[in-house]
């Protein structure tokens, strides 16, 4: 089965499990309007072809996996589209969920996202108990404080930012999850799979930056300009769309070069490349080069 | 070591592992505004209670399940406070995070305590990784959807309220999970533990339902009569309150009966009459009758 099928029909499995007969109708509702239609869904699959690359032995488990750190990004979409952070009235071409639903169910939604993807693992772990917890463990340290997205979201409200430390928390954090946990899914060790996560998170954040600055809304699907609106830190305000181009080129080699040595490595380094086709934006006209 | 300093030694281990020299200042404040001091624990008390009960022999598994289980009641009442919520200024006798901190530091210091809880149980788990992943399936759920307090909440969204599930799921299910997490904890299984954690909640809920009737903000600590201004279902409005009394003593009765056989029977019957005087609300003087 290709690896989207697989991860959709894993997301499904867990929304199904949240969404009972007995479950309010309303938050079973904006829990699939979270995450269904999904986006490109990169993280799943990129924790899916680490999977793969380390000669995944447990499908079952990468699966879980896969579908837990989806759960927990669209989480992190739903909250950080609040009135009170972003508030963003639209998010994949759609109504953010607290405009669809309501603020408490956006609330709600999230809080129930980020529990799923735990409930998840704990489920798939009666076959390896242990890879399991270590699963659980790694997206928890990349979610939670002090290094997770909650971190990264964190340091927007504190007067003197640690940019090294937004950065990696913020966008890093979840592709670090995904190259750890595809390791860890099919029983290889965590930390030679770092870097790779955290090469892919830095030219995730540049290219996302590039969009921000250079697309209109109704080709993004969700409002523009947030990060100049909000202050936020900006590859594109600090080297120009020249330079992050040149800058995301950089990291995109250096993280096919990071690519521990694994049975499926030239494939996984094709995915890489083919991912970031994905990610870099068409730049429209007046911007070409 | 007493119950209740090993419940407050759990639950600062866990903040200071969130809360290390290079988290955001900010947001690793209101983790601790939100859960230090404590109100009464009265959760990590029934589950080490019973943990005790069933012959504790990995004490470090109940401190885990205790802390986390606090760790989700403190998250749950931070987004409970919020705007969109309760809207509630105060809380255990000061302000509400979202207003000591603000909005968006009160959304992520719930996620990130939410995440935390499964964090702790992932890091305790190494000892007996099959033991703490049924902890955290427990966890789950009793706080997530679809029977969790995450649900419970979420049926206040709904035209039609499901109000023995709304109970269940919005009260009962963290004292569920007390009593379940005590016992497997230490080694029992959970089944013969539901009834007791059940009980426990719907007492609790029928003695809250009384203080939100009867006392005053300032004994209160939080705003009073919020279920009424929520058009919320309210034991006091269904049976008044010489009715809702009587409930109150005959499930507190209920409850004891339930406790299964086990070594430390006879001290658990008497916790659970200990904490019932303290949740039975002290009756001012024109309601006594």
């Amino acid at each position: 089965m290709p690896i989207s099928d697989r991860i959709e029909a894993a997301i499904g499995a867990a929304l199904a499990h949240a969404s009972g007969a007995d479950a309010p109708r309303l938050l079973a509702g904006s829990l699939g309007h979270a995450v269904l239609p999904g986006g490109a869904r990169i993280r799943p699959t990129i924790l899916m072809s680490v999977a793969r690359a380390c000669g995944e032995d447990r499908p079952a488990l990468s699966d879980a996996a896969a579908a837990a750190l989806e759960l927990i990004h669209c989480a992190s979409l739903v909250h950080d589209d609040l009135p009170c952070f972003d508030d963003a009235d639209t998010r994949r071409g759609k109504p953010s969920v607290h405009r669809a639903y309501s603020e408490p169910l956006a609330v709600l939604a999230g809080d129930s996202l980020i529990v799923l993807a735990f409930d998840v693992l704990t489920r798939a772990g009666e076959a390896d108990a242990g890879r399991a917890l270590r699963l659980m463990g790694l997206l928890a340290r990349q979610t939670g404080m002090p290094h997770g997205i909650c971190a990264g979201q964190g340091w927007e409200s504190e007067a003197k930012i640690d940019l090294a430390a937004y950065h990696r928390a913020k966008t890093g954090a979840l592709f670090v999850a995904a190259t750890q946990m595809g390791a860890v899914a099919a029983g290889h060790e965590p930390e030679p799979w770092h870097d790779l996560g955290a090469l892919i998170g830095e030219a995730f954040q540049v290219a996302d930056d590039l969009r921000d600055a250079l697309m209109d809304e109704e080709s993004l699907g969700k409002p523009v300009g947030q990060d100049d609106l909000h202050g936020r830190p900006n590859a594109v305000a600090e080297l120009g769309v020249e330079g992050a181009v040149a800058r995301l080129g950089d990291i995109l080699a250096g993280a096919i070069a990071s690519i521990p040595s694994c049975p499926g490595e030239a494939a996984l380094a094709a995915m890489v490349r083919a991912q970031a086709e994905r990610i870099v934006p068409k730049l429209p006209a007046r911007t070409a080069v």
